[in-house]
């Protein structure tokens, strides 16, 4: 799995290694005006200068790609996603424009239930088949890693059906795009466990983590740690038990309500901590003392009108800062990368090459894969980005517009119509 | 010119006729669930429910396509664009996201000047080549019509040279959009006329508009009404010469501060006033009373970080709203019809109807074609948006993302990837 593929007259750009958790140097790119990357089986076998002999092509087993001056950046990484899932909500959509409230909306059987319900219904090709069209989109836009959750099934059966969808999406010979997954039966409350949170953690923690491990379905367990969802207390006990069982941690953290979750992955040591609208001055500082990735997503405040997460504040405070795009059918129906570039740029007070580091660096290493993805380096998997430009400030300039000229999966090209 | 196409198994959605003038109704479409088009020579000749007949192909001179329950919508005209250029400035775009002032851009020789010079350069097979390029992407986004504007010119030849590029893209057998073309030497006050913006317009009156005229490469005339540009009087007396040559009008009005543009568009019943952030509510009302097109650019608002215009209090006044995207390379780098819809809806208050009607009908009346295109009936164009849903509201519901299966222009299919 992976090509032989050279690339010459690329301007190559990408973040500086591990560094980049640090903070503070996530605004450093490292460019190349006139580069060659060469991957070999699909991973990255030189980076540097152009050499001669490329541009003539001599290399006979491998592919050779003229860039023509553009750029070449690491494939895009979006580590925070939910795009496995049955039915969409856009009538509902229309009723939250005309002012309708969330309570009164889920009583007409719109939110989450709305989706778990049509989830449940779906069987596995349907699933599979929906969710790749997503994946589709995405690599027209770059992406060649995305994480994905559960959590539209919140049962044990559907969880682990929406978690079979992704590995088999991911076990695909021919996939364009890396799909990461994160078990996240702790969604909400299921209707079976209305006020019963503590029993659903009990059972999550008991019935569904073992057998997601047992059938290595998921890297990671996340929870919606939430006013009204699941408490700190839940989340705590339901995290520290799925350390236990093995896996890595992520949170929904601090979205509407400053309850405390920033401080919660710190204590936990979290892969991430994700959303953080209203996350404390403190939850901010422990997060970068422990090195917890802060994963912000502007594309779902814009979407809610809610006011952004302190992007700034939080490099400046050393935080390691990603970016995702929080794909999902309620609060979020958009898997734009260009529009999420512009929102970190324009309303987030990101700078470009911060941006860069967010999407691509930081964002595999919300997802445990920075030795693997995320920055141009021999040794990485040869996943690219080429823009139609040769000045990455295209990608907040060009607002809401895709500016991929190709996408490079371990070493295919893949042109952008 | 024009095919003969029959669309079957369509839910067909589109504004009522003229009546979207009169602003209140707007926000009613005309649904038919299980609907037919019939296209001929390119001009619509039947819409309404299914008829037998043509489910089963029995019209043999005619394409027959199953939409198979798919929206099927007036293509969108996007009305107010500048998309013919040389250059682009996305470095400059990355000082301003630095705070940079735009005096201390000007000064390092960015804002329009640095298109103006980028333009002047180009010869007309690279500037239409280039312009070419964006009518691809628009197409692919569902828009039939695109108004597209000069101004980057600034000298007799280079005006022309921008209006003969669209003519030419306009002549253009196998187009996919129609170009409707506006004269805006009055864009800014070109360096060879600074601190003599009265003689410039002296010399637009005397020499450019007669040339435009002369060569039928114009429809409208359009000025940039603002502060520090071209004033209230300067604008009156342009417009009305350009009115009495023969022109339509438009204005850029009421964008960066309350000139009075609007009640001017009034005053002078131009075709349309766009922009119009800080119209008044004076304007606001006399336009609605003189039927001025009120032409919104939310994705300009969005890149400036700007209050966006008062379109919920427009359309309740009586106005008729058009939105567009005013692509260009300064202060709005875009042509997303995808987050004008989100924009629209969430940020303006705009209801999805509403949104519709403004990109479609609305947006036709801004370019003196509501006779023609805009809306689903027997005589017009068969220019149409074939979503990926049976359901239109996803149009902001997928925000920033693009949801159009198709666009037919003239009754030529063209898929989208
Ligand atoms: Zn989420
Ligand atoms: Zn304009």
């Amino acid at each position: 799995m992976g090509e032989n593929l050279i690339i010459f007259n690329a301007k190559i750009v990408t973040p500086l290694g591990f560094s980049s958790r640090k903070g503070k140097e996530m605004a450093q790119l490292h460019i190349i005006e006139n580069g060659t990357v060469e991957v070999t089986d699909g991973v990255i076998t030189y980076v540097g200068e152009n050499r001669g002999e490329d541009c003539d092509g001599f290399h006979h087993h491998f592919w050779h790609y003229n860039a023509r001056g553009k750029c070449l950046l690491p494939g895009f990484v979006d580590s925070h996603t939910h795009f496995v899932f049955g039915g969409e909500r856009a009538e509902e959509f229309s009723w939250r424009l005309k002012g309708e409230s969330y309570m009164s909306i889920m009583e007409r059987g719109g939110g989450i239930a709305s989706t778990m319900n049509a989830t449940r219904e779906l069987n596995f090709i349907k699933m599979r088949s929906k969710a790749e069209g997503f994946l589709k989109k995405m690599s027209a836009m770059g992406v060649t890693t995305v994480e994905g959750k559960s959590g539209y099934g919140l049962d044990r059966d559907t969880e682990l059906l929406q978690l079979k969808v992704m590995r088999s999406l991911n076990n695909d010979e021919h996939k364009r795009v890396d799909v990461v997954s994160t078990f996240l039966g702790a969604h909400a409350i299921p209707p079976e466990y209305a006020g019963r949170g503590d029993e659903y953690v009990d059972f999550i923690i008991k019935e569904m983590l073992p057998a997601v491990r047992e059938n290595d379905l998921a890297e990671c367990c996340d929870v919606f740690c939430e006013q009204g969802v699941f408490s700190i207390e839940q989340s705590r006990r339901l995290l520290t038990a799925a350390k236990e069982q093995g896996f890595l941690l992520k949170l929904h953290a601090d979205e509407i309500v400053s309850l405390g979750g920033a401080e919660l992955s710190a204590e936990l040591k979290a892969l991430s901590a994700d959303h953080l609208l209203h996350a404390s001055d403190v939850g901010i500082r422990a997060m970068a003392d422990a090195g917890v990735v802060a994963t912000l997503l502007p594309l779902t405040a814009f979407a809610l009108k809610e006011p952004y997460a302190r992007g700034r504040e939080m490099i400046d405070a050393g935080c390691a800062v990603a970016l995702a795009t929080d794909l999902n059918p309620g609060s979020c129906f958009s898997g734009s990368i260009p529009l999420t570039f512009a929102l970190a740029c324009i309303y987030m007070k990101l700078s470009i090459e911060e941006a860069i580091t967010a999407l691509t660096l930081n964002g595999a290493a919300a997802l445990n894969r920075a030795d693997r993805i995320g920055s141009i380096e021999v040794g990485k998997q040869g996943d690219f980005v080429i823009l139609d430009s040769n000045d990455y400030n295209i990608l907040p300039y060009y607002i809401g517009m895709n500016c991929v000229n190709t996408t490079v999966k371990r070493g295919t090209l893949y042109p952008v119509a």
